[in-house]
């Protein structure tokens, strides 16, 4: 069995096979590319998967990962800034460590449009980088806690929050899950120290 | 795919995956019962699974869960503050949500076993509960941030660590993760606040 770096999305996994009874359980994920899509898991407990990603990169990564593993998913192009898909359509929808590289009117707004493309009763899941991460200040200043900073070569808006500042974004739906994490560990010989905050809720 | 409700083990098996090369890995769960038991999990990853518990309850729900599951790995009754096994016998050693009902002085000397107990290069997890949790300051005081709770309708230890407080149990590993975390979840309709420290180290 092989296990996951992306271990939030486990969490994420057992409060739906908990929440939901359904035989047909359709899943979007936003922001789905890289070498190793979580995905994958969701198909491997018999759910239908969409996933949409910018980065014709990530999408062929993650394409290249399915395939090998005689999966069916596939992920498309697509900007979680649009999401344009029927109301109430989606059983769960979730963005893992995607949604905090876009400015925080951008965040509320998307969050939005998830909720309105997920059914009633329909899980959400999405994670955001907290004001104890060891970049929050670096780089230049672009709002509130939201900065640019270099991520592979490129300048990337990086959107931080305080802990309970998000909260009211999900002031319509039933909190299950919100994890407020101060992550320490040791990437290439050096310590470092990340701060997520993982909200998962319910329609 | 069933996904287990202890979800910082999967954490914990990504680590030893990406760390073990080895194809015999042999690994310890030190407090191993209840109806869901993670040892599973190490099983299905084809290791080699010994598993104890004080509880003769836990130990038979834990091996129903296993027979059911056509697993071979049976939990045995043992006392984590008496690890009778060879120096440097395992490859990972871990307890999750139990070391805590100890006293902090049978907590250390357990970790000082465990350490004893595992390979250089092995890999060690334990949690504890931090002073954030909802329950720190319940019940009789028998120490610092030490309380007489009751659980299950008996009085049980619960011991709970300021933020950095245990750091120095593990002064002589490399810290491979630390994940302080405050933890926000509906339980029967009621929100409640609990406070972890997770600690995986490389020995």
């Amino acid at each position: 069995m092989k296990i996951f770096w992306q271990t939030s999305i486990y969490k994420l996994l057992n409060l739906v096979q908990i929440s939901n009874t359904s035989n047909n359980i359709r899943v979007l994920d936003c922001g789905a590319g890289g070498n190793m899509p979580s995905l994958a898991l969701f198909e491997d407990c018999g759910y239908s998967c969409d996933g949409i990603d910018i980065s014709d990169t990530q999408i062929e990564l993650a394409n290249n990962y399915l395939k090998k593993n005689d999966l069916s998913t596939r992920i498309q192009y697509g900007d979680m800034r649009k999401l344009d898909y029927d109301d109430e359509y989606y059983d769960c929808i979730y963005s893992y460590n995607t949604i905090f590289h876009m400015k925080k009117h951008e965040i509320i707004n998307t969050i939005e449009q998830m909720k309105r493309i997920l059914k009633p009763g329909g899980i959400l899941f999405i994670n955001l980088l907290s004001i104890d991460d060891f970049r929050c200040g670096e780089g230049l200043s672009v709002g509130e806690n939201e900065y640019l900073q270099m991520e592979d070569g490129i300048q990337v808006i990086h959107s931080y929050f305080k802990h309970s500042e998000a909260d009211n974004y999900f002031s319509d739906m039933t909190l299950l899950s919100k994890e407020t994490r101060i992550w320490e560990r040791t990437i290439g010989g050096k310590l470092i120290k990340q701060g997520y905050i993982d909200y998962i809720l319910k329609k």
